[in-house]
């Protein structure tokens, strides 16, 4: 019915107009004032909006410099964030550069220590000019330099340095953090003296030091005001000034696409404390069928999640209130709490799209205690003209597609009416990050497995790969809780035998991909992707669940994780051999003129028997089946690349081994 | 293949979580401030995304109280906005409030006179207890205080009064313009003297009385401050402040989706001269053959009109240029225009959709001149399961679903995979509004009729039902250029057989909905819609071409206007009577189990002979036309509604005609 290509060359979801898309943010602000907090928060949502984002420190490339104890003082800005470009999510700063602790105290920073000023300016050029390369030289789009910038001529000298290099390719963005709640100052400086200048002081020293050391910078610190406003005119250059933690906001001369959004994202941020659930649907009617797609109901076990679910949030909603309220009583418990002030209970929203399946598994949640509403924005990815289509099947029919979409995970788009690329999905995501972010109230978000995986990406800063290969389950519920330092995770796992949750190791399960069955072409010249038996052990891929075999336990034994499916391929022949050498940047060069042999579907009851029954042919193809066995590299690059995991000669078939983690039923 | 069904009951399309959506904006500012054209920004913008918004000004209550000449002098704050609530675009302000002018002088608005204070307050009064009575009893969302609310005591009176009556039900948002840019004020201070107070006093006297009037203010005017901060802080208010035409912008206290998406509305529009032009696609070869939806190539008009669309838009490219350099030469010619400094030539920028029908539109723009790309998010809606369909075996296969759309324009959602509602396309094209507003570039859309119609609605602020009614048709280009005292919008039509295109106008054409046609039901007790020659009349309705027929010319004559497509339906029965009743709120209240007749197809081609054979049936049918046409209520009706023109009985079919504007081939 649907005749649609959307294969268009020009494939950009997201709006961000032909304007140079080069931003360099130059924070601004005494040390604890937040401002590693809040560039983090944006390089993770600049990174997730496929923006390339890295933090460039100076504090760092001080540290790097003098990994002993410092002899020679020095004013370089400095700032408690570790990694010149953290790219994945670290649960906390303990782990961070062990070994490089410093001794940088306090007369370090004294402004009238004038003897080292040009080593200072070294550093700060040095990591200045860093950034710059990224963004000229590298894929960069957005450079934080992450410093304290406290006085004009610095600024002054910042805006020359990029205007001169980048010739006005890049935009200047200076983010002034400045703090007047004394409450929340004194819980930035208890954070600071967890970082890597302090880590090793006893923390009554580090404290009196850190203190001196603001003072400092206090000395000399000068906010931007309108006379820098003018002088700066003939360089265009914006800033925004964020007042207590965005309690107040000030943005001047914003323009361009990147300065917009990032003004648009510290206006809506908040430091509450609240959780945020994300759970998919439970397993529906099409999971069970291996279906991608559709609309179908929950299948028994999907109504039994569904069931459980409510009471299970119950539960913790309750526990919630009774942290919150010890808090009250208990003063400064939880230091890191931005907020001590008496708990009022939040409300609590249920957010599902507008599918049934999420509908359903939302149902038994009261509508007096819960708010509910449904969005179009959290549906499914659109599989296009692929929906409602079996997963293997898609496989093997549309094999163009799916070789397309293993080559280009992200930018692929579903091909049909309304298909849907991961790249689309982020598009289509990012209000309802921004509402995430904006909300003080707890919100429980009842998507689809691709869906959450992406917002999981965003959350906790994943990498651009575990946007599309991040292992997320049916029965799996997330809770994030926004804390000061970053966010916490915990992760519960449903279990139908006791109808109950389990927590299950959350660092293990973020660095978890799923798994990716190796590709092959029947004897028809045709893809073929089978299992040895009727429990197919089809990928998790596009949103068919993955059967039981891949749920995971709690703690999964070596028998458990090395059970294993054998999958194999009728035929195996140049086009296989082809597309499993693709790394090499060969293309499939031929297709086969050969009918299509009728005898296909009924081979996959009966595997490992031979397809082919012309011996010129079988001859032909162990003779390639032997070459392919033969190319050790060959083997040995589709191992790493975890295509397969092993695979020899049967009955002239080429039989290729998955490993599936997980138990049987 | 597509059997999923989109009829869930909760149908939000919209990010807006369950929290309270009524907001009260107050304006504070001096006159001259800009303070109107932000608000009429605001209020555009919130109507077009489905938030009911008005604007209630108290310059309109004191000069409705005083239409003649004031005796007593009052200080009530006065804007230049005239309508309580404009809903419609209006070309100037000339046209406004004819024969309401008022004579209040400046010493009408001195601040040491006292006697007229409490008259001055009720005024006051009576403007927000109607802005909370349309948040309160009515459907309204957001009101607009506009006035100039200039002094603490003021906005503390309308804090406490908000407070009082909405119970925290409503958050309360100061919107303070601040103006410190001399040319910008004295170019709103000239707008000023065309609004409703000045019209009809000579420019001197009146340009005098102004600036007596702003000292009076000015003598009085408090900013929002720190200790007002501090004093508003129970009553959780929120402020922002626009400084010099958004140049500065300073946001306090920030929560709710309203006031978010009011802070980033106004972060992102800028004054700069600019051309938006907006145009469908060229005629596709679906469009030829009334297929909605699918990614056909254009047919050979649609080639031919992608061939001078190129060249049209470099002529008009290039008068934009001479009439901005003629503007360094003749200083001061175009007052009006914001900006009067040197004239650098801005890029050009041409978006399209991802589909193919737009890019071959936009193939022939050269790379070297245009900034090309392509957005998904201006793709067509999306028809999900009734996409490719003939657009009248729509109305006819899906008859429900026709019935349904027609009676909920805006929230009817095409079923299916995918398939969208006018709802849902609002909320995908808001991010293109943003950028829109905020780019300072020229931009070519390219996109489709549905699409243009809904953005169309938005610059020109039209209504909601014209959303989904507006007349859009294949050929015409639309310019908008964004000015101080709102926009100007010019359309071209293209003329193939002089190959060029001709302006029209756009005053008739902005009123101008597309005709939709009556329904009926066929012999088969199943809905028909057909036209009586093979030309087909069908109407516009979701974008398959509506033929030449309607195609309009620059100044159709009489004749013209009223040439006529005959159509009729074969047979029509209760059904038909019911759903033609559909004013009543009555429901088709029979399906009938009588078979499809296989005749049906053939019908088509003979029109006007009867397709009932048995006589009996023939007898009820003959029956039930004539108890339709004794109807002169409904017939009377039909005819207000549009629904039909004329109907009568021919050889036992009931013949319905719908008059079409413009001419044939």
């Amino acid at each position: 019915m649907s005749n649609i290509s959307n294969s268009s060359s020009m494939t950009s979801s997201d709006v961000s107009p032909g304007e140079s898309l080069k931003l360099v943010i130059v924070c601004v602000g005494l040390p604890a004032r937040g401002k590693s907090y809040i560039t983090k928060k944006l390089q993770r949502y600049f990174n997730w909006s496929q923006f390339n984002t890295k933090i460039f420190n100076v504090g760092n490339t001080r540290r790097e410099k003098h990994t002993g104890p410092s002899e020679v003082p020095v004013l370089g800005p400095i700032s408690n964030n570790c990694n010149t470009a953290p790219k994945k999510q670290e649960k906390s700063t303990e782990n961070r550069h062990i070994g490089t602790s410093t001794t940088h105290d306090a007369s370090f920073f004294d402004s009238s220590n004038k003897e080292n000023l040009k080593l200072r300016e070294k550093w700060a050029k040095e990591t200045l000019n860093r950034l710059l390369d990224y963004l000229q030289y590298e894929d960069g789009n957005v450079g934080i330099f992450d410093a304290t910038n406290t006085t004009k001529n610095r600024r002054k000298w910042i805006v020359e340095t990029v205007t001169s290099r980048m010739k006005g390719s890049a935009k200047i963005l200076f983010l002034e953090s400045i703090c007047t709640d004394g409450e929340l100052i004194e819980k930035n400086i208890h954070l600071k003296l967890m970082g890597p200048d302090y880590r090793s002081m006893k923390p009554k020293l580090a404290l009196e030091d850190f203190r001196n050391r603001l003072r400092n910078y206090e000395s000399v610190y000068e906010t931007i005001d309108e006379i820098e406003e003018m002088e700066n005119q003939k360089y265009d250059v914006q800033y925004v000034k964020i007042i207590n933690a965005g309690k107040k906001i000030t943005s001047y001369n914003i323009s361009g696409y990147l300065s917009s959004q990032c003004v648009f994202f510290l206006l809506n941020f908040n430091l509450t404390d609240r959780q945020i659930w994300l759970t998919p649907n439970g397993e529906t009617e099409d999971d069970v069928r291996h279906i991608i797609g559709g609309d179908s109901d929950l299948s028994t076990n999907g109504w039994k999640f569904a069931k459980a679910l409510p009471k299970f949030i119950a539960r913790k909603r309750q526990e919630f209130n009774l942290r919150q309220l010890n808090k009250q009583f208990v003063k400064n418990s939880d230091f890191f709490s931005f907020h001590n002030g008496p708990h009022i209970e939040q409300k609590f929203n249920v957010w599902t799209s507008t599918l049934k399946r999420t509908n359903e598994t939302a149902q038994y949640f009261s509508h007096n205690e819960y708010q509910m509403k449904s969005f179009r924005m959290l549906n499914d990815i659109c599989y296009g003209s692929l929906d409602s289509s079996k997963d293997y099947d898609f496989r093997i029919d549309h094999f163009d597609e799916y070789y397309n979409m293993i080559q280009n995970k992200l930018s692929y788009r579903f091909p049909g009416l309304g298909g849907e690329s991961y790249l689309d999905l982020i598009s289509r995501l990012r209000p309802i990050i921004i509402e995430l972010e904006r909300c003080k109230e707890h919100v429980l978000l009842i998507s689809h497995r691709v869906v959450i995986r992406v917002l999981l990406c965003y959350f906790m800063d994943l990498s651009k790969e575990m946007l599309t290969e991040l292992d997320v389950h049916h029965g799996y519920i997330y809770c994030i809780e926004p804390k000061p330092y970053g966010l916490d995770l915990k992760i519960w796992q449903y279990d139908e035998t006791t109808d109950d949750f389990y927590e299950v190791d959350e660092i293990e399960l973020m660095k978890r991909k799923r798994k990716r069955l190796s590709l092959s072409v029947d004897n028809e010249y045709k893809p073929v992707l089978k299992s040895c038996n009727s429990n197919a052990a089809v990928d998790e891929s596009y949103a068919s669940d993955d059967d039981d075999e891949t749920k995971i336990q709690k703690e999964p034994s070596i028998t458990d994780i090395k059970q294993y499916q054998k999958v194999f391929c009728e035929r195996s022949d140049s086009q296989c051999y082809e597309f499993m050498d693709s790394n090499t940047g060969k293309e499939r060069s031929e297709k086969s003129n050969v009918e299509k042999n009728s005898d296909t579907k009924s081979i996959s009851d009966k595997p490992l028997e031979k397809a082919i029954n012309t011996p010129d042919v079988q001859d032909k193809l162990d003779e390639q089946i032997s070459s392919i066995l033969a190319n050790k590299e060959l083997v040995s690059r589709l191992k790493e690349a975890s295509y397969i995991d092993n695979m020899y000669s049967h009955n002239g078939s080429l039989v290729i081994f998955k490993y599936f983690v997980g138990r049987r039923k």
